[in-house]
């Protein structure tokens, strides 16, 4: 047949594949340095944990570990993320504020299907997480872009905008926020610009949608009290995952929120998938029980601290100086401008076919700005990988001015 | 806050709970014989070849399979569904034509995102599967009915709807259909109607979503092959699962189809999961690769031909003679026709009263006709709570006319 055209749906048709997706596709099998991806370093994968963890409970609970179980989570996991979740200033919440999802991504996707319809009003980070920009273009907002400083997200700028859109008797229905360990902007709100968005939501009556998904990698510094901390009235819809502190792999996320909200999340999910791997679940809550990933935390984030003073060190020795760079208090990225009349698109062919992979910043903005961006990963490349994949790309950007 | 309503979008208010949904969570934590769901018999979990596969997996591949993979599925288990698909008939395809999915469930919903658009015409068999009609109501198709009959939906009812919408210039986009074992009637598509089917797909130019949970659970005669086997032009989508044959708590299905299609859903997944999770996906290549599932199967299917003599043979002593009902020859499933006066919906909170949950059969009918019918499944409940659970609805319908 391979007519397919006439049978897909409108937005299919919508959904193209972008071309930074298929050009880092390109990197598949072949001998690339890759900064694109967001991988966690595997040897911070608690293996022998994970091992003992499923042996046991495959012996004592197989029944209910390999069978179908509730949409909205295992009441194990349930429990052991209210206690998990106290870790990042969150209490005075139950099991029934929680809900498991099939990593942060299908809370991401489930969240603003649920919340968001065409041309709703919705404030994002510039720049901010890709893949959720992705899930958001599809449900076709009106995006705010609120530029990100190093305190945080410009909220005086974003108080003018909230200003005229009620002025021209516009409601905003919610803002996406990264507030800790910023991706791709590796910042971390102060704890009083927390406060403050905090009074905005409430005076101008908006959601925020806050993913910690960086809340236990911060390690310059103190990681702040989540905002879902600070949320006395129930506007918060917190995401957390297990992918960056204990395995992607499993893929794992969670939500706490209001129990309205994990009413409406469940109902929806149900049709997604019926429920997240059960098995799955009850590792996890056996992690956190056993302290299994409240005791490796430590050592990740200093394995992440070492790495990326690396790569800031090789930055500092490579790259041109009209190159400015972020020093990300924690997570995985560090995000670079380079020179205006480098389009870090196009560049990216260039650098893939000398042997190292990023992603372009734009992806990042959802008006697609900030074609002299990059986003550049740290976690997964080995020392020497990153040493020489920065050299690489300092003699390509070099050669560009 | 608590004011939720305000924020959702247009489609979760659509979106609301099922009664019976509602109804059926009574069960939880009570002593309820319960005949609703479809979970699989737990003595069938291959669990110590899990556990055991688990333990070489991590010792041998942690680090793959602990980390993010491939949005359409790790590789080494999309080789092995080539394989195990042609037990199914199915051949001439390769890795790139299977898509890995989180359960079947996210496959079916996936797929009608793709394909179908509000007021599309779609056709699916009366009674079918609830969830697959839960997740096309969502995109407002014009639903047509085909009657199942004990040799498959009556093709030539189908064929004369065909006629109709064509001299009308309506064009059919697709029809939903479980050929094998089918869920609820327990019926099975002989081998000439599947030939049929096939040539009125390519007559009327429509696509078939092929759904084959049941194909490796048929315990009476042989299992036909698969629409999919007979397919010459790529318009079947096939959807198999690990839930019925493995564990459904791995959450683990698969798609064939076209790669064109595959890349679709591929895009669409990235969005709603990123992928479907690594490690439960060594597992089933694994259990695929060590021949575990293969010969598990026919001791689950000799399994739930015994449970189902015993449903038959208690339905035959306990149920007035005014009840109709299949004799399925696979799958997990009888289906009932009570007298007409009698609606199923209204009967069961009082059958839950009295200790025993089914799914009233209007669910599974796109027009929710059927009120008098009821879905009853025989592979979860024990042989004793079966001829007990079966006695007291019994007393029940009696009671009733």
């Amino acid at each position: 047949m391979a007519k397919w055209q006439p049978f897909l749906s409108k937005q299919t048709n919508e959904l193209k594949s972008s071309e930074i997706r298929d050009l880092l596709k390109l990197t598949e099998g072949r001998e690339v340095i890759s900064f694109a991806g967001g991988l966690p370093d595997p040897s911070t994968f608690p293996v022998e944990d994970i091992k003992k963890i499923i042996d046991e409970v495959l012996d004592t609970k197989s029944s209910s570990a390999l069978q179908y179980t509730a949409t909205a989570g295992v009441s194990e996991l349930r429990k052991q993320l209210v206690s998990f979740t106290a870790l990042r200033g969150v209490t005075n919440i139950n099991e029934n504020n929680i809900f498991v999802s099939v990593g942060s991504q299908e809370a991401l996707f489930i969240i603003f299907n649920i919340l968001v319809d065409q041309g709703d009003h919705v404030f994002v980070e510039k720049p901010t997480y890709l893949t959720a920009l992705n899930v958001l273009r599809v449900r076709k907002p009106e995006f705010h872009g609120v530029p990100v400083t190093e305190k945080g997200p410009n909220l005086h700028e974003m108080e003018s905008q909230l200003k005229k859109l009620k002025s021209e008797g516009k409601r905003v229905k919610l803002m996406y926020v990264i507030p800790t360990a910023q991706n791709p902007a590796g910042t971390t709100m102060y704890l009083e610009e927390r406060k403050y968005l905090m009074e905005l939501a409430s005076a101008y009556d908006f959601l925020i949608v806050e993913d910690d998904a960086y809340g236990f990698l911060v390690f310059d510094g103190d990681s702040p009290p989540s905002l879902k901390a600070l949320d006395t009235e129930g506007r918060v819809i917190y995401l957390g995952t297990f992918s960056k502190i204990l395995s992607p792999g499993l893929r794992l996320g969670w939500v706490v929120a209001d129990e309205e909200i994990i009413r409406e999340l469940e109902l929806f999910k149900q049709n997604v998938d019926l429920h997240t791997p059960s098995l799955n679940q009850f590792v996890a809550a056996e992690a956190i029980k056993r302290g299994v990933i409240q005791t490796n935390l430590p050592k990740t984030r200093d394995l992440y601290r070492r790495k990326r003073d690396i790569m800031i060190d090789a930055i500092n020795n490579y790259f041109p100086d009209a190159v400015k760079r972020t020093k990300p208090v924690g997570g995985m990225f560090v995000f670079a401008w380079l020179p205006e009349k480098i389009d870090t698109t196009k560049m990216l062919q260039e650098a893939m076919e000398n042997g190292v992979a990023y992603v372009p910043g734009s992806s990042f903005f959802y008006d697609y700005s900030g074609r002299n961006t990059m986003r550049i990963n740290y976690s997964f490349p080995s020392k020497s990988q990153i040493e020489r994949g920065i050299e690489i790309l300092g003699n390509l950007i070099k050669s560009k001015l």
